[in-house]
């Protein structure tokens, strides 16, 4: 199975997400700024997959002006830091830039190894991660094959390989725990929709797609076990950013006690915020709602609200679970 | 301006809602097989405009039929029996047909002068309804022009003319209590970008359109002093029927302790039904979730949970107000 991002050996390779569910195609990125432009229309996305992007993208950059000189080491830094700010609420990205740059001094064959490695991790602490979250999810609901309710999309599409929330659902289905997942579609970028449900039927895991507003309806008619999603920044306390929609899931989820698990990785974690009320929240494109596949859905030149993310209390949270086990609880704990 | 409905002397003609924003242009439709079509593709929808519509189809059925034997009431009598089934939520679509059908002893051309005086009241009853509202929401709201959130289109489209929450929102605006109108979108149909955006552009009212998931963030950021909505089927104890995420939005506006306004007309009340649970809820086609103008944005055959309303308890709810007051009152009073 083909990882999401990739190193070819000369340049980095991408499964073009905006292309999916019509098309599978891979892109070659072969500069940094190939890379932030694909980071920047989402063509590669997910907290995880964007730590990989951000190794990845120092190793092209140290191979393509070399380390053998200040001016070199200068180019590269500068480079690196433009990669990092691509987005602002993904705190992966930076991690993962850091995480190569730390290799620097030592030469662009160095940076590349690191790059490998966080690839090479995040399979490994996804797998970890969402193996604690399926544990958890297993003691708190019913005994019975569970209807499972998720949010954008988490699975091998944001990650290199395995994924989080959606790598929970995989586990469970690999232990015969899934009735059903409902996919809540995602708007506006249809991640849900689009890749989740991609994900799902690639694997022959039970699914319905659902418009975001249906989600606490499913729930006031006891169609939802629980409720489990990913994360873009955790603050220290366990309040989480992801993707807008998230917090009134939550709030819905906590109306009718229902368990609510964030799956994310220790990369994911930002303990230098003691709250999520720090946390930028990046606004986008007004188009991104306007307009779908390039069909106006809105009058033209309509003002638009389009964060991409929200931040939910930790309190509204069952749990808060990384490869190290539960981060940070919240209700019902 | 014209009216969403009318009857131009031979035929039903209405604003084809399908194709705005980006076309004006109205439907003529002279048979009852030709306006079930309609209703059902939601070139015309709306409970308030249903209304109009069930009453005008009888209308136009009379004349068809005539009413001077047994038989030819037989077959009027049927075709507003398929009328009123067309869409199974909104009890305004009965109201109607069983309003024109009351003049049916009395001839073609009387059922036809109680069918245009449905479509009368219906902008005298709205305009009373909202402005109830308005006032509810004057008394509740801090002393200053209000942002307020609605969901779907309940404006002149939704109408014969005026509106019901929007028709709220119009009053507010003509006392210059409106700073700001956050339109949901309203998944899977669009009604609130395409619709509702259009009508307030129309009009000049400041708005911004916002994903549905987006709208428990904007309460979060402290974007809403209130929200208005219409109804598609109120019962006895004020429980409400109406667009699919009414419901999130309540439990997420009661979560921030921001008033939520049901605007509503006498005939969008079922007193037959003690509470919600037992009002039928339509499920519409998989396609309206999965393909978007056309272009599929999930994959081939992927199921699909798409309610078209939800049913939101009056305890969550401020109150639901019709032409005749505050009908019910929920939390908050």
């Amino acid at each position: 199975m083909a990882r999401t991002i990739d190193w070819d050996g000369d340049a980095v390779v991408i499964i073009d997400q905006t292309a999916l569910p019509e098309t599978f195609r891979t892109l070659r990125l072969e500069t940094v700024d190939e890379l932030i432009e694909a980071i920047r229309r989402l063509a590669v996305r997910g907290a995880p997959a964007l730590g990989a992007a951000g190794a990845l993208g120092v190793a092209l950059s140290a191979r393509r002006h070399g380390t053998d000189s200040e001016s070199a080491l200068a180019a590269v830094r500068a480079e690196a830091e433009r990669l990092a700010h691509a987005r602002p609420t993904a705190v992966n990205l930076r991690y993962g830039v850091e995480r190569a740059l730390a290799a620097l001094p030592q030469g662009a064959d160095a940076v590349l190894t690191d790059a490998l490695a966080v690839l090479d991790e995040d399979e490994r602490v996804n797998r970890a991660a969402s193996r604690h979250a399926a544990e958890l999810l297993l003691r708190r609901c019913p005994p019975r094959p569970l209807r499972v309710l998720t949010h954008c999309n988490t699975g091998r599409l944001a990650t290199v390989a395995w994924g989080t929330a959606l790598g929970t659902v995989r586990h469970l289905h690999a232990d015969g725990r899934i009735d059903q997942v409902l996919v809540d579609e995602t708007r506006p970028l249809l991640q849900g929709s689009r890749l989740t449900a991609w994900e799902l039927a690639d694997e022959g895991i039970p699914h319905r797609v659902l418009p975001d507003g249906a989600a606490a309806a499913a729930m006031a008619r006891g169609m939802v076990d629980c409720v489990v999603v990913g994360a873009d920044r955790v603050a220290a306390n366990g309040d989480t950013a992801n993707k807008i929609g998230t917090y009134g899931l939550a709030v819905a989820a906590a109306h009718h006690d229902i368990p609510f698990v964030v799956v994310a990785t220790e990369s994911t974690l930002d303990r230098s915020l003691p709250d999520g009320g720090g946390i930028v929240i990046e606004e986008r494109a007004a188009e991104e709602v306007t307009q779908l596949a390039g069909v106006p859905v809105a009058p033209e030149g309509s003002a638009v609200f389009n964060p991409a993310f929200d931040v939910t209390p930790v309190a509204l949270l069952t749990a808060v679970v990384t490869e190290n086990g539960v981060f940070a609880t919240g209700r019902g704990t």
